[in-house]
């Protein structure tokens, strides 16, 4: 068996939705590579009694180990470190020289943000956020929150709770030292290596893969597989111990064999990768001129770093002046064939290439909606075009959900195309 | 008292985090809405003693709904309708008509998609989607599988449970027919209205609010207020019953007085709105280019539907050769002061308004990391410019965060500064 944990994100702005949670995620992945399963991930709005009833819920489930985030912040709502204390039977006492470190670290934020902040005010925060639970490690501060770690009060039968700030960046910078603390380690001895490995399919229906899974259960045995769709996307997830390395292996073979090229990925590279690792392999550019998308897959492209090095740039033609301002597509074009169309699409996807001098040009148009959609050019209809020095490909998909999601689904679809493109070229 | 419900979202891709939970946001507004206060949000792997864990957390914590969604697609590993059936002590049975309603849409979408599916898997993945808990109300399905609400057994004191899908577009498609179920209806009965007012500020740390909140505290009373600091924007969000609103009045008038025009929004906008309403009601058009952010600007302005009557369109200038193909931007200014100088910026926003025949242009120039940072121009450094007919604003703030927060961060202030602009000329 595996250690288990437990991760409890707190504050009432990510569970009524108004900022996403980034860390819970996060904190499953980080876990899962340190051989931890993670079984529950509890959202808990800023009262004590809720974040409570979370611990005593992850405790009576018998985890190894709870992580929280957020909750250490300078303001009253910010009680999570005071709660996890007595929920561990712990007293807290202010540690002085914790105290001028933060100190130190607000007065520096503050002088380069040129904020004038109330120097009692600020005395108040720092001062709460100084107080140590007895017993527990402290985690320095990646911002101004330390962080802790809370071991378990013997009587209670409580698993140490790792406690860490709500600011994504924070919280990251200090799990090294969280995982690494002596209270972490023993909590997780005797842990066993979980492996995860994925397969991705594109334009496969979850009920064919269901259908292979019935088919191949006998030999499945342990193998825990799930699967989702998501958009034209199909990801196949195992998670398996290392013993049953083979089994897996002979798993992946049946799939690949069934669905050929279908299966663009089994090593966890997503499109993404794949389309920056031919690129860049190649030495060839990219340029793009995208209207209902506007700039998604531009931004897509150059999320990671170094992408400079292929992606030229792009054109965001949502009017039809820019259609032929920016790249250059006739207007008579788009008045004979209308702006959503597979002439428009090729002439986009051909005047990215030539107007931003870049080997491959990608061209997108269509009706994300809600409004717009006739009989023949429904809603969620997409032209698409990928065009480079070995040929063409298109596409028009009439692709499902709300706006974000045609606009989501043409940006992956894209993706597609250029890899069908590098890959077949 | 109001009404109290959890949420429980199942998926395995979602507690590992290759999913985004859309579903729990969600579902957490609506009941809001409803006036039901959402205590706890579960997230859960696809085993089904998990599940059963989390239901019996729900339940010991006297909420008086639980909602759950995903789970109920047609594999082995969607199992949530048998669990919530067998938790709620009542045995499943098919239901022949419901089965045929299913096949018939399943047969549709995969005529539609030209998906080659075996007619033996499909017919047993409709089968298990058409099993319903005895007393459970069906919801009729959005995409192919059917909602459920399944009754409490009284024995066990369980409240009732809302099985709905995973697809955020079907579940919120079925949400109107959950919601006026009779078994909710009746779950919900004198439920109490909750209140949730929002205040937004720019460029006002969470500290100085802090001490604002400390000052007041005595006026303040049983107002729940939670504050969330995200890049430059501060968000001040109270929950409220109808008794308090006048002294919710009183608090919004002491923020408005205290920090004046940093308080862009009292009525929930986000700056997002305020800058769709301010271009739309004045006739204006907008146009972008952008370097570090490559179309995130020009993605979000198209974010809302009808935006096509103001933004113009984009460049994504990503290399130096694009900012002069397809910005103007001359290549003696890039090599005089740099592609990350505000002369290029203004000479982006110029340009864009130019080239696109805009009325207002936005230039965003800088440097996301992680790589690429020197003394004089840090990783974070980002000049942005907004120009309009009646002058222009710039600004070079130096962004905290990774990649991808400097590049939304610029994205958020750009739009401020549109705003700004808006709003004073």
């Amino acid at each position: 068996m595996s250690a288990r944990a437990g991760i409890i994100v707190t504050g009432t702005e990510v569970l009524t939705g108004r900022v996403a949670d980034l860390n819970g995620p996060w904190l499953a992945e980080q876990l899962r590579q340190a051989g931890v399963d993670v079984g529950y991930t509890v959202v808990v709005g800023d009262r004590p009694q809720d974040l409570v009833a979370a611990l005593d819920f992850l405790a009576g489930a018998r985890v190894d180990l709870i992580v929280t985030s957020g909750g250490l912040g300078p303001t009253a709502d910010d009680l999570t470190a005071a709660v996890v204390g007595d929920w561990q039977g712990r007293a807290s006492t202010p540690d002085p020289e914790l105290e001028k470190r933060i100190a130190v670290i607000v007065e520096e934020l503050s002088a380069r943000r040129r904020w004038a902040v109330d120097p009692v005010a600020m005395a108040a925060g720092t001062a709460k956020q100084a107080l140590v639970p007895d017993g527990a490690e402290v985690l320095e501060p990646a911002g101004t929150a330390p962080g802790l770690v809370v071991p378990g009060s013997p009587g209670a039968d409580h698993p140490p709770v790792v406690v860490l700030p709500g600011p994504p960046s924070e919280l990251q910078a200090m799990w090294h030292d969280a995982v690494g603390s002596p209270l972490v380690v023993r909590a997780l001895a005797g842990r066993a290596e979980i492996r995860q490995s994925t397969l991705r399919l594109w334009d496969t229906p979850e009920a064919a893969i269901a259908a292979t899974l019935r088919r191949l259960a006998e030999d499945l045995g342990d193998l825990e597989i799930t699967t989702c769709q998501r958009g034209g996307e199909l990801e196949v997830v195992t998670r398996h111990g290392v013993d049953l390395v083979e089994r897996y292996e002979r798993f992946q073979a049946a799939v690949v064999e069934e669905y050929g090229a279908a299966v663009f990925s089994t090593d966890g590279s997503t499109v993404d990768d794949i389309v920056a690792r031919l690129l860049e392999k190649r030495g060839l550019t990219i340029a793009t001129a995208e209207s209902c998308t506007a700039g998604l897959l531009a931004a897509r492209l150059t999320e990671r770093s170094g992408s400079s090095a292929w992606v030229r740039g792009g054109a965001v033609v949502y009017s039809n002046e820019a259609k032929h301002d920016l790249a250059g597509v006739p207007v008579e074009l788009i008045e004979r064939h209308g702006a959503v169309s597979e002439e428009v699409a090729v002439a986009l996807a051909e005047g990215a290439r030539r107007e931003l001098r870049a080997d491959i040009g990608v061209g997108i148009t269509g009706i994300a909606g809600p409004g717009g959609g006739t009989t023949d050019k429904p809603v969620g209809l997409v032209h698409l075009c990928v065009c480079g020095p070995s040929g063409s490909l298109t596409r028009a998909p009439v692709l499902g959900g709300g706006r974000s999601q045609v606009r989501a689904r043409s940006v992956t679809t894209a993706l597609h195309l250029v890899r069908q493109l590098l890959q077949d070229g």
